[in-house]
């Protein structure tokens, strides 16, 4: 059995149930979740600015309460906290954009990310430099729903992702990335409309953890 | 349940009921591991040669039998066969380099591989420049012995290994990766003579395997 | 005097007196050019299932006549079997993709591809990645038509490849390569459409064969 | 006239009124340099920890004071804040490790950074590949004195730098950097000892910011 | 107080009083600028061969003057003997180019160039790859207007190049750089029409130069 | 028949007969070399001031004779007037250091040039990385000797050369570059003492330029 403790990390337990219960179901009754949202800190993360407030709180997250647990997921496409959390903590950490980014170079030689808004790429091209993928970046495209707008008109937010995907497919993109884990309940939807491999980011970083745990890796 | 089949490269039974074992050790009941091995092909893979001679026969043995499994695993590190199989199965197939270097990209910023001669050098660079990695190689070292030597003296392998890993940490390496299958059955030793997380490729290229399936991923 | 090993990676000898005389006429009396296809094999090389069906012929036909040779070049712009000879030929050993791509790097800062079809692309690109010229790349270009299609209406198959490199050019390319040997025949006519400098994969090969076996340069 | 407000990203007034007064000795008359520390936040920049634990003070200390300033330095080697200054002040924003990675592209192929901590590295790494010059890092040094012992013993302090420096150059760098801005006292000294030049952080970030402003250039 | 020599790199002495006169607006009276041009080259800087026509003359002037100076900036945005200067000079020198790509650096992720004509583009790319700055070079623009043109009328002069730069922000590009110190008397103009910095590149030489100055900093 | 004008970049006919007669050895009679030297310009090519100086030569040269070739190399490592000459004539032009990296690439993954002396490696370096080739340089190695003393003592230049060829070798090299067309006349010894390719860079501009010629390919 492996226990997991999941970090939103944001100062809002309002998608605590439903991001377990989702995340949950991505995998089998042999690994338990908890999932943490911080008590300081931004209402979403869609500036560097959430990014910094966020930071203090996922340590004090991680800090209060890994030691009960197997490895830590941070559940957010900019992954906060990430290097930090590999510093001081000493079981294994993972991150969605970092874990979807290792699981495309296996499927595809050129992808595409979807993400919500244009403001979020200088976030997402030092992770994609610093893991050496640029070259194979087919395009990073935008829907231009905010996260909390995700939610809104569900079969607007999926039409829109399925189009970006479709055409990025049309230029090349032999997979692509969900670049927002608010984006996990229109995942089975989405599939449906697209021709190449989805990859999502959240079930990317829950996976990636799993496997750290059972290969007993982990930073230091 | 998944059912995952193992193809050892070579034209030997030798090592198929040690290596299916070994490797069920390192995943659970869930999953089902059958392993094959080559009618036609070379007996160990050293060379270029060797992988093309490989080459028919990897492709024979996944289409005989693919369709009863989930997902196909290539046991050897030079993913002989892998962008073949990649092209003919509808179903996840991985390999141990890639897949081990997907994992040490999450692990350490800088990374050696220890590997057992230095021919196999070229097979191994293609392999980490299309990874995006090779700004992150710390070292590619070699103990020296062939895949058949690996087994001969056992302490002494372990000693070369370990003794490799601690001079590339030394030199800057923050995780290091076994660059042969054949050095799986040393790993427990391995670990316990060194300070940096190391990765085994064949364990790798599983639990790759196991998340795709696990996610409904595959390369078409 | 050079006496030159052609190998046709395909088990067919539909080509081998055409593509012999189209040869030798892009050189002098003082090279002799012999060539074979293989007697196993696929009957063209567009997938990576051809490439590995090809290989083992290809070894096979280089290990049977290579002794009677100053130099052997394989006639496929997909490569096929070029590591292994080098590997075991101590003559040297040339090919298309590899030959135009050097070319070319000589004559224009950027330069673009035209192929036959988009599945080549990911064989191309990995050759590109180790060449180091993927910055260079300007486009890959394809006509979609088959290898056996080019032969069949040969005005609308020039056309096809003049457009694309004209439109290539005005996207910035300052040279473009064919990307298929089967499209030699062609040639001239092609130079008439268009103007930029265009470069042959088969003759380019050759060339640089002839200057390998004329400076006494082979891989070991 | 140009008002510098100058950040000490760590909760202690202790260098405020040192480095200010090393700070103005680097410019003119016509820049009034202020500086300020922060209410909360770690005492020294060493971690990643360090890094997160600063950034909302870095952030609090540029809102209640930028409306009065004509652009902001961040005093520290690690850029804390940078980023996100960047996209909340609506005047220009440098930072030490930035700003003498732009002089040294100027005045060498090749450059050395000689730093305090190893551990210090990955967030240089970080830096130095989104400025395009991993490619001309000759190599990352290390005295082994932490931040708060660089004081301690002056002469020896230099001498170890010196050495390391002299070191690089023997090796093939043209330039040096560096590492911290906490060897601004030790500079004139530092340069009486090496050949090649040595560039200084926190002048750098200086310079550059004068420049910014002069030439009316902010990031939005 | 600063003296700094700038090198017109043309034969003719019809842009010097102005140059002068524009340059020493950008600075302060602590700033003492001379200017010259030389006496043998081409009228303008075009082509590589204006480039080669023009290296001796840059020499000359360099070493007749030189010793009465504290720095050398060159004014043209192909940088002309840059390298040859840093090399025979033991004062600092500086270009255009450079020192803008160095700026730009700073200011955004992704960049584009503005320049006057298609065939400086291999100059202007030699230099960008040179500095590690390829990957964030949004685009390289021309406006179709040789550096004669640019002063005949400069309302459709500024309109183009307001066009282009605004064309580029949409397309990503968070700022740009003049590709022509010619382009200098339209900068105020220019910089109304456009929402992202604008860098001109006579004005960065400057202010680098005028940094190494103050640092004490030069090639050797 | 080919008429090939090689220029001597310097302002000396001293080795204009041996130079002549040396390279005429390594091809057919079917090709006829001229050589000229510059009336004006350097004695050697040694640092950036030497190709500064010997450009307007060069083009001189070049607009003199070229009506009368096929094509035209440069006979020096520098590749000074490269460029520009591509720029200026309609006949194919090539030149050492890009024509032996373009035969290189083809013969080893990783390769050393060994060259005269250290300041020589800026215009390399420029080179090399514009020919995408800085991955696979293993090392830029020097003898210490400048060109006119080469040929003092014979017997001591081929011992330097070969002993740095050995020890790339040793480091892992799997080809080497010689890095000066003035060790030409060592060629036939050097390569007795060693086990890895060895690549003359004057027979590589050479050859390329027969088949360019051959091709009927150049730059416009």
């Amino acid at each position: 059995m492996k226990k997991i403790l999941v970090i939103n990390p944001i100062a809002t337990d309002e998608w605590n149930d439903s991001d377990r219960r989702l995340l949950q179901q991505q995998t089998s009754e042999d690994t338990v979740i908890d999932l943490v949202s911080l008590e300081q800190g931004p209402s979403t993360i869609e500036t560097f600015r959430d990014i910094v407030l966020a930071g203090p709180g996922i340590m004090q997250a991680a800090e209060n309460e890994s030691k009960n647990y197997d490895g830590i997921m941070i559940n957010c496409f900019a992954d906060p906290g990430l290097e930090v959390l590999r510093e001081t903590c000493n079981i294994p950490v993972t991150a969605p954009c970092e874990s979807s980014l290792a699981f495309v170079s296996l499927l595809g030689l050129n992808f595409s990310v979807v993400a919500t808004l244009r403001k979020l790429y200088p976030v997402f091209e030092t992770k994609c430099l610093k893991m050496g993928l640029m070259r194979r970046l087919n395009s990073f495209r935008v829907i231009n729903l905010g996260v909390k707008e995700l939610e809104e008109e569900p079969g607007i937010t999926i039409k829109k992702i399925v189009r970006e995907i479709n055409q990025s497919a049309v230029s090349g993109a032999q997979a692509a990335i969900l670049g927002c884990t608010g984006m996990l309940p229109f995942y089975t939807e989405i599939k449906k409309g697209v021709e190449i491999p989805v990859i999502e980011p959240a079930t990317s970083a829950l996976k990636m953890l799993e496997s750290l745990i059972e290969m007993k890796l982990s930073y230091k």
